[in-house]
């Protein structure tokens, strides 16, 4: 079995530990954080933990009802701009915490009189070092390039940021077991990837508490599966993107009931006129319904606490049918585990 | 000619006015804004005029210091979330003016005491009547689908508010020379699309002040050609997408002379590596060197100033090359002008 496989699977526990060990550590954050006046929140990110942080953006202003920026690296690194961020909490994610241009601009926001936290899961690494406090993602070494367990990892930091800011608390406990209800799919999703074998390229579509998702798998889709992987909001797909779809062009929307299904159900009626190919990863009977395939989740499933269990199958299917293209999806070509950017 | 080409071609008569006639109105707004202790920029659009917020993100973030964060209009519209923004400036940029999300995030964000400003090519629209203040983009009608002059009219718009904000003033008046001379390159365009007829999928990368350009390029390259086109800043393509890159695929490069050139170069290296194939739009002889084939611009065209020079060529290529495809670029199949997002 691959790494990504192996990894994929480790996901339930991982998230049991975090939650665990990390529990006192947010607890004591939250309390400095709510005498600290934050009135703005900056991400800094790459690559999946870019799409997570994607997620925290709408899990942070949703809930606790502060801004968020999502930084561009460059605007610290090549532009050298003083940007004033001292009334903010400046968030770096990276899963090796050796992402060079990301800890750059931890260092410039911390001299600016910003909070500054690191989520990562090396303890021992130089993001670590910069931050004023570093919130670890207990998953074991990834190993993988493809990166899984630490991506959903970072997100349960935000829902555990998020619970420290917000007036009401989401119920946290439950997103293990639902992780693990959505390996279950496993088998499913084995029989499914055989119909993509020769899907060289696809839209994937998600939407608010999703769209970071949406992100996340149209980055496995190009890592592991050489696939031309387009990733939009269901809204932003109808501001031209739509053109591109043609008879039998394959779209995988991610399409959790709550407030995002209606759009979900204008979006499939528009692409059945269209003829183009569906896969819903769903747990909304009406949006199973009306597309041509569909992956099945729990009901009960809240749409605040669907990325996670979302983002599982949608890992299989990345993971799966890599090998069903006869590739290995721990070893995608031309790419290595930490980039360094310039 | 098609409409998307005559309006293409009217663009630096199009700069000029609005240089002109906004002036005055700019210059009463920064002094007022100067006053008002802004200490956040919200940007909100969708499609092309989310595309020129981009630029208008790393241009306001770099020259004026303050942070920007792109809205993601759901958290106000789906998630109905209650953001407090009394220190922010709020900006909606809108075509039309009439994008019915933008208009309501712009209703919230005054309602709870933002200022409201408005980036809009029509005077009468909804938009225009609900900011605090409107700034007209002057190009006259725009009757193409895909938005050209509208577009950079709008990062002009960011220019003169950037401006006002910002110590050091940037020479704007160039900016329609420079963008008459992009145009003289449109025979050499009309020769060169004719090598990408058959072309199905690309990447476009930019970086810093032409982030914003890469987006707009795969955009108008999805509606007029109907091109699976991604875009990707060249540090986040290292992450992940680079795997998808197989001999001859098609890399479409924003490579000014400035901040970003080493990127670029190390980009191009790996690139031909991997034999792919790439054009670069480009004012840097390095950078020409590198890439197989290349559109150049002055040399004398500071970065800063690059973003509206350089997307004339972009804008140039989509629209022939939709011809050389056998289409209409004024008819993309399954768009209309206006987007109606619930």
């Amino acid at each position: 079995m691959s790494l990504m496989l192996q990894e994929i699977a480790e996901q339930p526990e991982a998230l049991e530990r975090t939650l665990a060990a990390e529990r006192e550590k947010y607890a004591a954050l939250g309390k400095f954080l709510r005498g600290r006046d934050i009135d703005l929140i900056v991400i800094v990110a790459r690559g999946s933990s870019d799409n997570a942080s994607l997620f925290g953006r709408y899990l942070l202003e949703v809930t606790c009802g502060i801004p968020v920026s999502l930084s561009a690296p460059s605007v610290y690194t090549l532009y050298d701009a003083k940007i004033d961020l001292k009334r903010a909490l400046v968030i770096g994610v990276s899963q090796s915490g050796e992402g060079s241009d990301i800890n750059m601009v931890l260092e410039k926001a911390k001299a600016t009189g910003a909070y500054t936290l690191a989520i990562t899961n090396e303890a021992a690494s130089t993001m670590a070092s910069i931050a004023d406090e570093t919130m670890l993602i207990h998953a074991g070494r990834e190993r993988s390039v493809a990166a899984t367990k630490t991506y959903t990892g970072q997100m349960l930091h935000f829902y555990m940021l998020a619970n420290e800011l917000a007036a009401n608390k989401l119920d946290l406990s439950v997103i293990p077991a639902y992780t693990a209800q959505a390996l279950e799919l496993k088998p499913q999703i084995e029989e499914l990837v055989q119909r993509y074998t020769f899907m060289e390229n696809c839209v994937v579509v998600g939407r608010g508490m999703n769209y970071g998702n949406s992100y996340e798998l149209a980055l496995k889709l190009m890592e592991t599966c050489y696939v031309v992987a387009e990733r939009f909001s269901s809204a932003d797909f109808f501001h031209g993107p739509l053109a591109i779809v043609e008879r039998r062009f394959p779209v995988v929307l991610f399409g959790p009931a709550g407030v995002t299904q209606q759009s979900s159900i204008e979006l499939l009626d528009r692409l059945h006129e269209l003829n183009a190919d569906c896969l819903a990863i769903t747990n909304d009977a009406e949006i199973a319904k009306r597309s041509p395939k569909s992956l099945s989740l729990p009901a009960k499933i809240d749409e605040f606490l669907s990325p996670i269990p979302f983002i599982v199958p949608a890992q299989l299917f990345a993971a799966l049918l890599s090998e069903a293209k006869g590739l290995d999806p721990d070893a995608p070509r031309s790419l290595s585990k930490v980039t360094k950017t310039i």
